[in-house]
């Protein structure tokens, strides 16, 4: 950087006294866990660091080259302060707003919980020191990560403020740091950049929901179906079937539904950019929000499936399987009679647990592309191949999967106990529609259209003939 | 940054009006997803931002702060202008010339296929004003990566184009939108970055081939010596094995080879480098291939052991399964006879059970300690340790496993149908010379020798004495 | 960066040959795998190149663009001096101290082993070289890293050196390659930087010791237990056990115990804090001991469960199961007695089996989010929740799993062999000290304290009085 300005310095005289940069001077008000971390990595970064502490003489265990002194006098010599304090105790700071006029305050503090004060802790700090600089920022970082440097997710620092000069040597500290600095404003934002790290899973709430909502429905069901139908017809108790035998039903329903409500939107989506004939348009809220939490609905159907898979291997270290399928093979012996291999039921038994768990393995590769550090090592093309080809393979496979499981039964009416259907018919309505919709739009036409009007071409009325052309 | 040439004024006096910095005016051409989301991201950053349009007045939501003029006018205050716009519409800027004279151009273009066009869209833009400076980047980025910022494996932003000082000038905005900039030399290399974004997982082509060819010649061969063999010998139908039974003979023999074929190289330039007794001479280049690879094959390895795995499992739900188990039982009754519990099967079983356990286990590891994250958090040793000593001893386990499977079978004369082996047994060859051939290489003596050729010692021919020292 | 000291020039007219930046020339002195790489790297970023080799003319291939020179030509030109050689061969370097005099020499080498020679090699080059000013750096970096960029963990560069203006021209190199930089002071940390790239797991060193140790305990208890018993009391030999039956009773109890000893810790460090009334005393250093490898504790414990289900999920095809299983049934018709199916059983069996799935998969959960690239995209209140919440969740699951398995054979004396409980009473113990310490800790009264401690408020004695306050 800024190595145009001075090529010789560096190359052939980097030692010359002359050029030598003395370390900026950098004070941090506060001496707890984040100020001692902040202080270090400003050090190892090259800064130099004055901390400012009402008891100097006391404040316990420093970064080794650190100054200490009075709020008041470390503040003196630097242009920056970074406010390493919580703010039930930023009173103080009002006395020595004269000491602070002009300097460039950095508000890095968090709240325990939203909401609990009126206004932003930054809007606050301004409020106290008008005369000097208020800018948000680094909040969203925690000591640890300050202190082991920047990693993936942490590298970004937010800043807010209302002078663009003192962000932008906050954005030079924060730079020379090693972050990537994002500008979010004036510091009306700070509430919002305080309510970052406050977040708990804003984006898994609604799958959560979805996912909850359709655990209950689906357990009641069956419960009623088996359990209860059981008791009511055979007078039999069979309630120790929730535990396992339940529970094995609801999941991979409950899975296999919200597998198809992740691929559905964007089903949705291309029926209506294909209605529209245009792709600048944008789509109605609920497809919006629903497009974006596809990623979640799809980890959560993944372990659904996955318990699924451990709550089916365990089925013959079953007592209750043990004890049947022992009864079965003695009432065999004493009526003798003997069953006769069914070449069909094999054939039956085996597709289907082979589909699965190719269905299953196609599944985690998703899940596993969908990391984090693996979908960053993919390129555009071969992330959009995995999640889309892979994605409808893993539809397929599924509910062919669970077809193979209902086989000749769709057509049996006891499988109909009291006219309702089996879970996994039900469960079978949303795959089969998104693949048919799907099909739909791979035929030839109707793919070609929708590739071009993805490409930016749009479908023109002859009165808003002057609509395409350069907008993308 | 660039402190060392005004401590005073960031530190003493960070927003004295002399040094109040503007902010760099930059230009985008284009107003679709790909330009907006530059423009915020070069707003956030500190930039001004002007896009130039054809109808200025109807270009749709633009990121806030930013201005619109015609294109004419857009260009004319900035000196550096992100082409935003798809090739097919670039013919317009054929009449802008003049007043893009001297100007930067970044094209950040994309094609839907390789090969559309006979010269990269940099080229052709640099044909049509030539009279600019063309540099091509950010084409690698998605629009989202632009928007949300740089992660991990999104960082590195490549650029190419004939004159030095453009290039630096889009390297300078490219490192503080917080990327990191590769420079590829000049405009010639455009069509190779151009290419970049279309790249589907080239890396794995050769293991995908290889794992196809296995598994179709594993299945063929299996399907010969059990299906048919029964049906020719025995006239019995039990194609219906082909759904459990044949795959997971298939899939555990394809691993197994594969992770042979992870380290066979490996071994293989172990042995070269002792036989020409230097490491400085290029491998061939089958060789150097193969190497390249051994991440895939291993991954692919064991997306295949995963698989054995989950076949395994399911045995004992299978209806065939339960139906033979359950008629042997009932044989044994009528026959009234009673086997006696034999020690060595049990030891057998349980050894072979336990060993491909812990086999799949370390191997599991291997995978992953091979996700980016992972590997990236892992110092040198750490790798090499983990991926050489965890990776013999896989290798190791998964051919014991095997050996224990067939156990006496190898000398039984009925397990050679048509003369041919099991299919488990040819499987074993691979690993087995891996595993000898290791062996060898850790002999006291052999290894000592190895060791010093990787430091960088030379076996010296009596004539070719200078060679050795400062090489490295 | 820098541009508020050249708006115009780059804005304006980026081209102007008067602002025309010549790049930097540094030197290499090595032609080695590292040198290459690194001379690579530097190219791309813009620099210019020159090696400096003993035989200038037989060095073989280098990257395209680099200069090759004698040592003492090379390092003319350039201020800045990569030794890209092997220690053995630093001797010459004494020779071309003159020519090196007021140069930086950055050391980037290694060693094989730790402690191999009396002092670090940059301390050595110093000592070769006194007029230079020598800065180590760059060795963590593998030539695999350097060549291609800069990854998530591997983007630190760790510096130090005697002379703060040679720092700083190595920082900037570093920082225009795209790495972020650490000062580690003076050269006498030059060993602590040599040894980094040569450390192996030294985190896991303890938890592994740790599970090893209860590993060999158990095995041999239950080796004692199970098979010794049987045969002193029934002369029976089962030792055949041992591969699967006596592995799957160690793995879980392992894990358990390993479980509990990671949510000990954070439970006593609590008690800790509530004890002495403020959260700014030190704890012990055994505590912080094993506060730092809760991770690894976690993760080897989940790994003891992973074996745990592969070990069970395997138990149904076993040759000893399988003919247990057949000889029960035939026994219940020899003799004719039908067994009473028992709803207690089922019921138990179900329970345990589904708490046990469950709990794994929480466990697994936690896992996942334990990986750098997950657990870097998480907020901080987010991490604290899975880890925390979901690890409670876990180990709650996990030890009711084990109640259950046990169920009434608690107060069953032929439980007891040899007067010894069985091996999961023993692992039921500290799971459910963890978990009462953690319900007493949950009460409101003794919450609210905590949370308040944890906050910084302080227990005050009347003498005592002056030390709340500004400390965080």
């Amino acid at each position: 950087m800024s190595k145009e300005v001075k090529p010789e310095s560096v190359s052939l005289n980097p030692l010359g006294t002359a050029a030598a940069p003395e370390s900026e001077l950098l004070c941090i008000y506060g001496t707890g866990d984040l100020g001692r971390s902040l202080g270090l990595r400003l050090l190892q970064s090259g800064y130099r660091v004055v901390y400012g502490s009402r008891r100097p003489h006391s404040c316990g265990p420093l970064p080794q080259g650190a100054q200490v002194m009075s709020h008041a006098a470390a503040s003196q010599s630097a242009g920056l302060v970074f406010i390493c304090i919580h703010r039930e105790h930023y009173e103080f700071l009002e006395a020595l707003a004269p000491q602070l006029k002009g300097k460039v305050l950095v508000d890095v503090s968090n709240n325990l919980k939203k909401n609990l004060y009126p206004e932003a802790n930054a809007e606050y700090l301004q409020r106290l020191v008008p005369g000097a600089h208020v800018v948000k920022g680094f909040n969203t970082l925690s000591a640890w990560a300050l202190q082991n440097g920047p990693t993936d997710a942490n590298r970004q620092v937010y800043l807010c403020g209302n002078s663009a000069e003192a962000k932008q040597a906050v954005a030079e500290a924060a730079t020379k740091l090693g972050f990537s600095v994002l500008d979010r404003g004036s510091l009306s934002a700070a509430r919002e950049l305080e309510d970052f790290p406050l977040q708990l899973f804003p984006e898994w709430r609604l799958p959560l929901r979805v996912a909850v909502g359709l655990t209950a429905f689906f357990f009641f069901y069956v419960l009623l179906r088996d359990v209860v139908y059981t008791y009511v017809y055979e007078g039999k108790d069979i309630s120790f079937r929730i535990m396992v035998s339940l529970a094995n039903k609801v999941f991979p329903i409950v899975s296999l539904i919200m597998l198809a409500l992740c691929y559905l939107p964007g089903v949705i989506a291309a029926v209506l950019q294909l209605y529209r004939g245009t792709k600048y348009k944008r789509f109605p809220n609920w497809l919006d929000r629903w497009m974006l939490c596809r990623k979640q609905l799809g980890l959560l159907a993944l372990g659904f499936a996955f318990l699924h898979v451990l709550y089916t291997l365990i089925i013959p270290i079953r007592y209750y399987v043990r004890f049947r399928i022992g009864a079965s093979t003695i009432s065999q012996i004493k009526e003798n009679k003997t069953n006769e291999f069914d070449n069909t039921s094999a054939w039956r038994s085996d597709s289907y647990y082979s589909v699965g768990i190719l269905g299953f393995a196609v599944y985690l590769l998703l899940g596993i592309t969908s990391l984090p550090s693996v979908s960053n090592a993919l390129s555009w093309r071969e992330f959009s191949f995995v999640q889309s080809k892979l994605g409808y393979l893993t539809v397929f496979l599924c509910t062919l999967h669970t077809y193979l499981y209902g086989w000749n039964r769709f057509l049996k009416s006891y499988a109909y106990k009291w006219y309702t259907p089996p879970g996994y018919m039900l469960s079978l309505v949303l795959p089969s529609v998104v693949l048919v919709l799907k099909l739909l739009l791979m035929l030839p036409c109707v793919d070609r259209t929708l590739t071009r009007i993805r490409q930016g071409w749009e479908r023109t009325d002859p009165e808003d003939d002057s609509k395409k052309s350069l907008l993308t």
